[in-house]
């Protein structure tokens, strides 16, 4: 399959779907984020030939999402485990899911839904917010250029 | 490639994945959101192969995030345009952005920024939010079975 690299684009989308956007990646990331860790357990859940999962698992440890820690004494287990940044795509992780419950599922609800850990209370449907708050739709959204600081 | 369906399962992730995970599908999708419309601009523009991005976009308009549509009169020429559904993909697009711009341009800030169109100023990251507007990290949400609602 032809594949053009977009890790050094200046967008950071572009640069965001080279590490994740790979066939299986966005499901591997499903499954650290419900707490998936060892190999045979992703490959279990997911399906994924073992070929197919070991490039996917390299790339997210290469690129940062994912780290790979040795969790027994003979150095021959591993874990996966999400780093920071890993962790910080947890608002992009809900927002797919979200929309999936909004529109895969019809005209049934979906049959698991994602809750407040304190009181069990469906949480809110991520939204995007002005810098006063205001709700934002795609006409209200621009990009601009970002102007350096010693520029400003 | 293996490829396994994930289009019937019940985790709503799944079924967005299932239609979103190719490779190429989130750049059509950020194309489509910058304006993007024909065929030949989509390929100039993401430098995909003619095969790869006819499979992709052909695939997204069954799944209903893009349409296709008629754009003059001999019957030749078709743009392709987000959906209701496709432009309530805007949250997560948004959200992998932001994503990318805090981790992926560094030690550098990324050069360009979204704003507000009314007021030229930054929008607000995305975050996730409890029914009673705390904001959550992933240690403060549950999956939870839905009740159906004849037995609530």
């Amino acid at each position: 399959m032809q594949r053009k690299s977009w890790a050094t684009e200046n967008c950071p989308m572009a640069r965001s779907v080279d590490i994740l956007g790979d066939w299986g990646s966005l499901m591997i990331l499903r499954q650290a984020f419900s707490g998936t860790t060892r190999f045979d357990d992703f490959q279990k859940e997911l399906d994924l030939s073992r070929n197919l999962l070991t490039a996917r698992l390299k790339k997210l440890v290469e690129r940062g999402v994912l780290e790979r820690r040795l969790i027994n004494e003979d150095g021959r287990r591993h874990e996966y485990v999400l780093t920071e940044m890993g962790e910080d795509l947890l608002t992009t992780v809900v927002a797919l899911r979200q929309w999936g419950d909004r529109w895969l599922f019809k005209p049934d609800l979906p049959p698991v839904t994602m809750v407040d850990a304190r009181d069990g209370r469906e949480i809110q449907q991520v939204h995007i917010h002005a810098a006063d708050g205001r709700e934002l739709t795609r006409s209200g959204l621009r990009l601009r250029p970002r102007v350096p600081e010693s520029a400003s």
